[in-house]
């Protein structure tokens, strides 16, 4: 955690202090293990960055001093498009992509997804939030990039995707012969298929919807580390 | 997996016959639920890919006919070097690099690593090759890259690192202000830090032994996001 993210529930209304009890109190007592007077670096959740100063803290609370004084980094303009994955992985990616800073994380069904992933209960707003949350705190941002769930293919990619998509390059992230090569700045929406690969309706839909497919060699790697590898790309 | 591991034991001598029991046979049976006569696509350890077709598929055991043909993909000219962590990301960056194509990893020492680590049973050579065949059987490659351990830092940084980044360009991923840029082509050495990153001393030490540090912004990245970031950008 090199961020305390702060939500305005946080702050005692008219003052500049903040209690937190659970996760993130447990965290600096533990892994921080400040001390009255020690400083810590926050976050207002959606704005400002600044210090807390520690005022007590107990097995139970902690009290910080707050003062918001820097913007957080600018979000990285990409729209990370994937299939729907695992909840184990599920929970890195949408760690992975909040910390490199996507603006929106739209996840939809493909093919070779499984449909017992759509019951998972990684999907509830709060699990969503919780691992988005862990993802700015260790990339020092505020922000929370936009979740949006898409449990049928077509009409996400006939749809929803040509909205996403429009003033934005669209890139394929595909084991495919096609290098991605050089890569003009400017917005973006990467699309990642399932573990077992899109089908070929599925990529004709894409480009047809205006993406490129574009690989990174013959490797295929996991979908955490193509989401990585392609973000550091095209950011 | 993308591609089933054969390792000579597994030949039975003199046919082109592999008989395989255990996870890779298991993973056979119930996920990819072959049956006689389909065929899996196979490699041998350091050696080429091909094909097995399947004779005989039990509970207990899978009987392949095998024929290799073509070579494994090449290597990625970089060297990891990354400072040793928690078991579990211990497991997932070898899975990572092994899939990425990196030639070798050496898990060096370094102030802010815990001691305990290097205690932990995920180092024992069995437990590293499993992670490496994993990322191997993920990417379609058959060479493992080799693994080398520094359990201290000043030797690791002064002896044994100038053989390594001889004749390479040697890059230290840090959340530094110096971009990382434009990249040359040509055999890379990569070094990342640990989760709470390198301490001055250590930065010195390795730009004295002809490393630029180098980052990405910013953001504050993991240690198996930050590894697949760069090597994609290195690579």
């Amino acid at each position: 955690m090199n961020l305390i993210l702060l939500f305005p529930e946080d702050i005692i209304p008219g003052t500049s202090r903040a209690i937190l009890k659970g996760r993130r109190q447990k965290h600096v007592l533990s892994v921080h293990r400040a001390r009255p007077g020690d400083t810590l670096i926050v976050g207002l959740e959606g704005g400002m960055i600044g210090e807390g100063r520690v005022l007590r803290l107990t097995s139970a609370e902690l009290e910080m001093e707050v003062v918001f004084t820097i913007p957080p980094p600018p979000k990285t303009p990409i729209i990370l498009a994937v299939a729907l994955m695992r909840p184990p992985v599920l929970k890195r990616v949408l760690q992975t992509a909040a910390a490199m800073g996507v603006e929106a994380i739209h996840l939809f069904h493909s093919r070779r997804v499984e449909k017992s992933f759509w019951q998972s209960s990684a999907l509830h707003p709060d699990q969503i939030k919780e691992q988005l949350v862990l993802g700015l705190e260790q990339a020092r941002d505020t922000v929370l990039p936009e979740v949006a769930l898409h449990p049928r293919f077509k009409p996400f990619v006939e749809d929803a995707f040509p909205v996403l998509v429009k003033g934005r390059q669209g890139i394929l992230a595909d084991p495919c012969p096609e290098p991605l090569g050089r890569v003009a700045a400017g917005p973006k929406v990467l699309v990642i298929g399932p573990e077992g690969g899109f089908i070929p309706y599925e990529i004709a839909a894409f480009r047809q919807a205006g993406c490129r497919p574009a690989g990174l060699g013959p490797r295929i790697l996991r979908v955490e580390n193509a989401v990585a590898a392609f973000l550091a790309l095209l950011a």
